[in-house]
């Protein structure tokens, strides 16, 4: 089979670099093809676990230069892992992050890695979005993305309509409740609009609007600092107990 | 004066974009040198902010389509203001943000975005560091740039020299210290690593280091994301008082 430089079209995809591709061996082994290395890459302490997890999984490492330096478009890049596109389904009960329509590459794969660095492991992204296989996306994400489950859908509506028990919450920059005060109840979806727009005013009454207390010299935060500060502060809450009982 | 497309090496920049120039004409009038429009520019409501600007401060608004497609890199952009590079110095008793190394151009806007955000004035700078200065980093900012005094400096100790009554904070990921945890006294200092590799070592002796509580399963935040998480963290102690006494 002939591998071509990434589209999203294709029915596969690329984990570029020595940590991308751990977290692709380690988390999804059954949908890796083969690994991809260039001559330059240099055994450091991470080709190691490469090796070992090829191994046990059975999967071939080939060398080549001209296929990494054809599909990779940073100069830098060693090592590439091969893998097959593959879908995931939420789970029921468990709390999660919903995105509408992202559109940035980096800030997709930025909110990804800290999703599994707070602990939360479903994503809903609602279309249209940013393509979750890209390259790009993977490489932001430290290969985060292969870590949790994610589900793509054409609407809001068809989203809530699978979650029905599940308390909604919007993050809007002048949402009536201040994340601080507000008690979140379980299990929850955050939910979050894309970088230029944020949330339409419909989700006023989707879920129960919360904003993240700023200065008014700035319009807004940038989404995957707003996401990043939501996901560390509940999970804080968690480590030292409910906040909001300390509130004013 | 012909100007030309932004290096480094010129002593003016651009605010690119409606929002970065309010900011400029806001916070930095002075340092203002004239306003270039594109044909295309649409009168929408933050139009009508600069132009009242400009008349209180006496701005020239020039229109000429060439010179914005010569020096803009996107095609939807439309205005730019064009200002003076000028240098402003850190007050001694301010709490204040530390980058060392900062690589990145849309992260420095984002960390300046979260800032301001927060109620944050004070950025040093240690070199060496992306440009300061560069459209993109004030894009990414949304031209919260304009409102912050920031200084470079050659080394950290020259920092450290200038700012005896600081205490310091370094922000690593395995530091010994978990933000929610420590005692954060005023005024403070709080030093972050560059994006690929942290702090080095010897940080763990220039401040007192501490680490955002994550799981294993990833290396490291965002950086942009690690900083919007402590400055919102230390705005939230603020707002519900000191969480510290609800720890463990």
């Amino acid at each position: 089979m002939k591998y071509i430089r990434y589209n999203k079209n294709l029915d596969y995809s690329y984990a570029m670099g020595i940590y991308p591709t751990i977290e692709l061996l380690k988390y999804r082994s059954e949908y890796t093809v083969k690994l991809i290395t260039h001559s330059k890459l240099k055994a450091e302490a991470g080709w190691r676990i490469v090796t070992d997890l090829c191994k046990k999984h059975n999967i071939y490492i080939e060398n080549n230069d001209k296929f990494i330096e054809k599909i990779s478009a940073k100069s830098n890049c060693y090592l590439a892992g091969i893998f097959t596109k593959y879908q995931t389904v939420l789970k029921k009960n468990n709390n999660q992050v919903v995105l509408v329509n992202p559109k940035d590459t980096g800030n997709l794969g930025t909110i990804i890695r800290s999703m599994v660095a707070f602990g939360y492991n479903e994503l809903a992204i609602i279309k249209p979005a940013t393509d979750f296989f890209q390259p790009e996306v993977i490489r932001a994400s430290m290969g985060a993305v292969f870590n949790i489950n994610f589900q793509l859908f054409d609407s809001i509506d068809e989203y809530l309509t699978l979650f029905p028990n599940h308390n909604f919450y919007s993050l809007m920059s002048d949402g009536e409740n201040s994340l601080v005060k507000i008690k979140i109840k379980k299990p929850y979806a955050l939910i979050f609009g894309s970088e230029s727009a944020g949330l339409p005013e419909i989700y006023r009454c989707i879920g129960q609007p919360i904003r993240i207390e700023q200065s008014e010299k700035v319009d807004s935060l940038n989404l995957a600092v707003a996401v990043g500060i939501v996901l560390h502060y509940l999970g804080t809450k968690k480590q030292i107990g409910d906040l909001t009982q300390y509130a004013n």
